[in-house]
């Protein structure tokens, strides 16, 4: 269950109204790597646990941390779309200059959600929860979840670097830190894990003698040039310990040509000049025999 | 440029149809984390690349391999889909247990694509490309790619222990042994991208001193309840090692209770009683000041 | 700033696993009017509300408990999916009735959530931000949360109706008696504004000499027959008390018929023969004059 | 069964071409609240309706009104985009400001549509049927469209603001007056509805003592501070007449710690440490006993 | 402006009850190609058209049939739908397949729709306007309509081999014919405007000496295997009567080997080893010179 | 499977940085008929084909080289990108003009691509592959094929319309012809199809006596007026030669009235005055007899 107190977790007062700003801040709101994200993912990872309770424990915390931080956003950008005109005519026809800047806005944020903020990115397109990711194995999504933090730190931070007004940049600097934090803190978490698991390699229980691991170390070269050799996956043990890596300059096809049936009757394709579709009733399905 | 033979990379053939496996199977090559997103994603990564050759190689050697596993993927659901037939009725009138097992078919197996694969995922949800990145920075690129084949894998795993048809777990075991390379790919990668730059933490061009560094390594109880104080993320030294990891129990709100202006005139807003809305001219977009 | 605490608001609890009711509850955690859809709007709206302190102070009474409520629901599909196989084709080759029920789940909760919930609806079509708006108008806004709550509490009952489980059928009689509450809420908040305000249309602030009044309060019949001119819409004094209903049994077109300019040369269409297309320069864009 | 007549329904004619106005427009023909939505909803509400013909015969009269307002709005679309170049580069080169301004068009307006109107709303993002409601339940689909005409009319009024095309102000002004008139016309059908069914509360033929009574008229307060309080949902007899409001300061968990079980071994997830993921088979599915 | 009569253009009543049915027809409804994609496309063609005026009422006049081909097939889905149960659980307690042949409808028939149809495809997708097209160029378009009617018909009669229900064989039997005329019509409309094009290669009107001619009649062979080189495209006169196909086995590359600049400093991209991030002024936008 | 060279298939150079041109451009990369479009469909097409093999060749020739395509575009993009600014403001600061320029740019250009192209459409909507058709009938795709290159050609002459950068033009003059080459091999190969075929009426394989065949070659004007009447589609021979052309001015409808059952109680409508509910167990489901 929740709580909500009225003060923001940070200040969110920008200087002055700057509508073309609050579209770009947008992004790290309502985009792919934006704060809904990390809040949807994070809550659903907690919810959704079936281990040892401090991980849960943690989830929620930080999920909990992060509904604020859309919050400051979205008061963020309420502020910054002040002055944000609907009447535009009337002044650009005086200069269209000011026209031609107001024309960079997103209309929808005097349309349809009269200066407000939107759950939206950078180009208005609608947060969706295929962004997020809760796998039930905790090692994978620890894994998502430092992507997640390193692709919104890089884009705070050229939102920083694409203002002048300190009131916007105070609350930049303040994510930018909690995203310090939070890579540490899954950084911390996947190292905790790996040590426990028999393997780095996720999931660490599917028995490795089933795999097909001739192929398990070998880098394939499919681009021709072998400057790809000089990397540290071309050569040496392997990350898990568990083999060598090995550089295959020139790797082939180990399938078959693949040749389809033709199809049965009722799906109408196209017929292939003298044959005749397949009966329908010759290829139907059949339940599998144990 | 881009050249194709007609040998699958490995073998893609099942014993026996199964439309309701094929189903299933459509994850992996159409899903989130399928064979096209980690395709589409390498690919991008590497023509967007702006460093060191070898990465821009290595991507392009990965991404053009995983086009070849969408083929195999591809080959092997157009097989699976053999048996799916479009006349259930007749057959369902006389037992309808094959009915049942076949109404779990994606319908579109057959109405749209003919017995044919489809980029799409196992509900039939089309891919789209919100699913990738290509940030630009690498080390958080490869972090987003390290998570993409560890939750891939899994869903291979998964489906390997969702089907008992040897020919189906055949190409499974190809597809796990290869992102078991993967990964050990990707681990290799950010370690050697780790120790060149000053700092793990993404982006590491970006001075710590325009962050607010009191929050830079604390961790924070939003969920009450204090197990979350037993990892590794809520003491000793920080990953990073420019810290001190710090558990804060209950942590305070640093900004204020925030108060939006009301609507100018023009937006409509409901009226706040006793007292007019502002006039629009009031509060015009003024180009900010240097 | 939000906090969480570990207890539910109220019991989530199932008797018994039941994977594919746990697909159709997915409908109220992340369908069009599910809990995420009412936590979102009613959070949004109070971010960016700018009027009297105590909507807004409402709207994050109910935005907060609605979190509450995904967190109940995804508990309980966790629960439901206890039982879920994934190598049902063992125990499908056994009896084909099980795999045929187990055919009806979705394929994403073994899959790719690992037996969690998902943010999706009950054909695995993920929640997106589309569903939500916040106007800035409160009195549109909460037209669309008595909506939201209408439409919330009819299937919420409807899945009622589709389980005997004692521990579901506890939990949806508490989310039906919070929704029974929350329409009241919304039809007193209604009542309130329209009471301020000059008229229950919305806006109510645009001035009525500027729209064409002489069709404001006509019923225009466009489907043959008279049927609709039986309701309360069709005749007597309308709802704004500022006109009188009328009934148009053949609306005429008043405007012309549109015959559009040829597209300039740069468009390229497909030329009229004995035409040529304009020359570009003549038909280029002009500032607007004031 | 439809036919079509050449005439529009009323005047679409602009004074001169605005192609950035052209992309604001888009919005109520496109946009979730747009005149497709609108269109698309009453038509499926009157084909999917059930009941009294009176209101099937409305909703039909209705829906086939608004597909003439789509017809309209493309109509004034096409004619805006008169002005617009598709080779902006050699007249920007003589004036940055006019490729500015032109730099705010929607670009596929020129690329895809060839200066036509797309079925889009002002961002470019495509209409999609999620945004409609047909439940079959009509008091709780009638709100639905009160809701409709009162976004709808507010984002037409914010319009009117943004243009002074003496032309456009003509449609919009016709188009603001049906919405006057549909917002009236769902009001009285509501409080038709509403006379004749047993409650307000949406669907009201639910047995009350189903539900968990004890918080139907309860309103909770999980945001600090008590401004909420002083509204009519807080005190007095609830709108249904059927209990009375309460105010809940602090409200309290109900339900329990949520601990969910751990995975059986086949999800593969993260292992809890000394403790053997549970058997498969213990866990599977068991279809419900009667 | 648009015109509803009640009656249906044609019959929709199905015999019996089959809900599972009601979902795999959806797709020609609401599907990529299904009826809302055919109208809407007609319809936006219409609208938009700048050309003779009697393609402008052909394509309005089939736009406006095709909303009465949605009309019949929401009719029937309806009554399909009439005997989806939502306490499914208490009957299928006593017979496990009727559970299991339920478990294939599509929930939301019952949940959100409460046994309508829906605007969506057979796997529930919402359709959106991102199906169809509008470009302006109707040479172009009509071929859109050519596919689009070929898909459709084909999805149909997949269908009508998919029931053995007589009404529903009777409307589908109905849908079959107009396609036949439909697709005949497209091939009369592009045969009637290929012959007043100066090519069948659209657009017409590009000045073919802006083209590098070099390769507009090579068919290049980027996958191993000549068996391609047996159809007419890779030998004789080109359609457009204006070349030679020619058969190029191994194609050869003419660019060059991509290597992009280093990103700005302000971009903050993963540092390349010994090189500064050029800085951010040195890389500024230049308006481009005339 | 899949090779790749580094070199690209034809020069991608612009003389001069672009980033407006660069978010234009996106539209024939990731847009609807973009060149991700066709080598997804292409490929798709290819590895679901079950019929003549030299078809399935062609297809996967033309699907590899389109990668190709994709290749050089987004390399295109990178480089138009090298002069885009994240640090607007400053520069801005001092010349609005600059400012308001750059506002048109596409902003996740910087914030989350870092200077690369972007798998998204000019307006920056993600590419999906519902854009794509792979129906395993080649004559109704071949269909698709010519209209996706028709459409796409169209676009890329507009872009070029739309720039004076000599190098960019050097590019889409590649493409162009490419795109001349293609939509002259699909008329080719739908040529040769059509000829082997019963009909060029889709699918040719469904009997012709069971559709309506009184309406298959009917015209019929929903739309008033008669100019449509003028075309080849409303007289003569139809294109098929198993009809003749004949044009209904007035068409009347064949169908019933259509009025749906009441639903069953569980539904929860609206209740219908003076008439109960059926009740649930009158309306269950019954599998179909034979």
């Amino acid at each position: 269950m929740f709580f909500h107190i009225k003060e923001l977790q940070y200040n969110a007062k920008p200087e002055r109204p700057d509508p073309l700003f609050a579209k770009k801040l947008q992004e790290v709101l309502g985009g792919q790597f934006g704060e809904i994200s990390v809040f949807m993912q994070y809550l659903f990872q907690g919810w959704n646990f079936r281990g040892e309770q401090k991980y849960k424990d943690m989830l929620l915390d930080i999920g909990t941390e992060e509904i604020g931080h859309v919050e400051m956003l979205a008061t963020m950008i309420a502020q910054l779309l002040d002055g944000a005109p609907a009447n535009v005519q009337e002044e650009a026809a005086k200069d269209p200059v000011i026209e031609a800047v107001l024309g960079g806005m997103n209309p929808q944020h005097v349309i349809v959600s009269g200066l407000g903020a939107s759950p939206t990115d950078s180009v208005g397109y609608p947060w969706n929860s295929r962004y997020i990711i809760s796998s039930g194995n905790i090692l994978a999504d620890f894994r998502a979840n430092l992507n997640a933090e390193s692709q919104g730190r890089l884009q705070v931070v050229r939102l920083y670097e694409s203002t002048t007004d300190p009131g916007v940049r105070d609350l930049l600097s303040f994510l930018i830190a909690r995203d310090t934090m939070h890579q540490n803190q899954w950084m911390a978490a996947i190292e905790e894990l790996e040590q426990k698991e028999k393997s780095p390699v996720v999931p660490s229980t599917f028995p490795r003698e089933l795999e097909i691991q001739d192929v398990s170390y070998k880098f394939m070269s499919f681009s021709k040039g072998t400057e790809s050799s000089e990397g540290r996956w071309a050569k040496g043990p392997s990350m898990d310990k568990q083999g060598q890596f090995e550089y295959v300059e020139n790797p082939t096809a180990m399938g078959q040509v693949p040749i389809l049936n033709q199809a049965p009757a009722y799906i109408h394709n196209t017929p292939v000049p003298g044959q005749p579709a397949p009966e329908a009733e010759k290829s139907h399905y059949q339940p599998p025999k144990g």
